[in-house]
């Protein structure tokens, strides 16, 4: 049986690398020559999760038909969220959470999908289900990974079995799930010396949305009023890209992962669509969506209804 | 929550008959509102399944949208071979052990498949999550659907783990698989007074392969030399589909289920494509397939290559 190599989605987040760590440690119990790699370095929320926990971060790659035939994808299933030469490579299975699109194989594989909030929350089923023992480090991330995709289960994308599987975890990490994931959310939220840039394209996913090309970025802050003293610079910044990559629509969304709202800013020929999805009125191309957090669930949806 | 419709392929065979009343039964145990629905008439030896356990027919639907907003798919995906009006509807969950493809939701959903030789396979697992124990009527019909799949564990689609699904729902069931699965097989297996129409039909799938539209219909029979007199009927009714359907190749594929060997008659633009594949000389349009009794895994895989 030759190597597979295991990864989760470009523009790395906690899920998508503590999955991969997760998945590559149960196959290993199962008898498989696995290894987690990343597509994309990680984020600082991700890194204090592996530290907290004492884990290795992944290697970076860039392209796997080089080293392998065989692949697992977690967390993601789209081809433009993968690897580059997917194409080249069988996928023999997929543990993923998102829906399913611009997805095709030649043979059957292993595809484990659930409508939770989280990759991990599955994958917990599924040590039960091969009855292998979850060693606390490997719980220690799992929790990070549920407390990241539910921002401490205030996200509508939580479930119940999500917020069930992190508080097993927590105990078998020994951690308190609340100290320890606000602590990690702080870590991932907003940093003073973070470039514009980076603020624009760390969390950043390109969607076509009815026929237009949408971008939308999110940050989490603990105080968007730091972040928003920034809004020239950062319009600035978001016009040079929608020139550069052709956007009809650029949503940059400061998440206050305290108050549980965002703020969005908003440019491009399609900025009246913003309006019309969440029924509030720009002013200086900026306006709060109280109790918004979710871009799958609460941003992409409406904004589809409107650009459609 | 509102109804929901579970139903398998167009041209249902046995595994996707029993997989939709299989299945209908743990959801309704689990306590959801859901009806197990065929996309067309069953065939001999699935009646001979449903007979021989005493369950009732599923009725034939031709759409869903007109009845419910909610559809499950087992031992399907692919667009072409399921509803007509599934983009009118949202697919919950899909139960399968096929490639995924044309396949694309908006939302995410339970996605379940493993690559094992028939539905039911999964299903006998899915009891067991749940913890909900499987009725004889229900074991009988998923015994059917391996013996059915596998051609009593004699394709190579067929892993250990259906084999070990079939034996122990024998048990539940009080049959012997070895005499009931070849009783079945037979019922199930060409009769004389079946029409031409019905030998190219009633097991047929379209595919798109490379660029080309191919229709693959097989048939199982104890005695091929019997069919094979009626070649010239056969080939004639073959190229009024490939007219009609506007088909680049149609495969018509006769599987011997006693020397596990199949003979394909073959006709289309794309003919070549199954030279190429299985590396042997079409005499009269046809040619012996040594060892080859699977469409799924002896068949589309060799013909996507060579179409590619």
């Amino acid at each position: 049986m030759s190597k597979q190599l295991i990864f989760g989605h470009k523009n790395p987040d906690t899920d998508t690398i503590a999955s991969a760590i997760t998945y590559d440690y149960l196959k290993k119990q199962l008898g498989y020559d696995t290894e987690a790699v990343a597509l994309g370095e990680v984020n600082g929320e991700t890194q204090f999760a592996l530290d907290s926990f004492n884990v290795k971060t992944p290697r970076v790659i860039e392209t796997a038909s080089n080293e392998v035939k065989d692949v697992i994808l977690v967390d993601h299933n789209e081809k433009q969220q993968s690897v580059s030469d997917l194409d080249q490579l069988t996928i023999k299975e997929v543990i993923d959470h998102h829906r399913i699109a611009n997805f095709e194989t030649a043979q059957p594989l292993y595809y484990r999908a659930e409508p939770v909030g989280c990759t991990a929350t599955i994958l917990n089923k599924l040590f039960k289900e091969h009855n292998v023992t979850i060693p606390k480090e490997i719980a220690g991330l799992m929790v990070s990974a549920i407390v990241s995709d539910s921002l401490l289960f205030k996200s509508p994308t939580c479930t119940q079995e999500d917020i069930d599987a992190a508080k097993e975890l927590a105990s078998i990490a020994e951690v308190d799930v609340e100290v320890y994931g606000l602590e990690m959310l702080k870590a991932g939220a907003y940093l003073s010396d973070q470039s514009i840039d980076d603020l624009l394209t760390l969390d950043a996913k390109t969607f076509e949305l009815g026929n237009s090309q949408v971008e939308i970025a999110q940050v989490n802050t603990v105080d968007p009023n730091e972040l928003l003293e920034q809004a020239t610079d950062i319009k600035a910044e978001m016009t040079n890209k929608i020139n550069d990559k052709n956007l009809d629509l650029f949503v940059f969304v400061v998440t206050d992962i305290l108050a549980n709202d965002s703020i969005v800013i908003t440019l491009g020929s399609q900025k009246d669509a913003v309006e019309k999805a969440f029924n509030v009125t720009l002013v200086d191309d900026t306006a709060t969506l109280k109790g918004v957090v979710s871009r799958k669930k609460q941003i992409v949806p409406p904004l589809t209804d409107a650009l459609s």
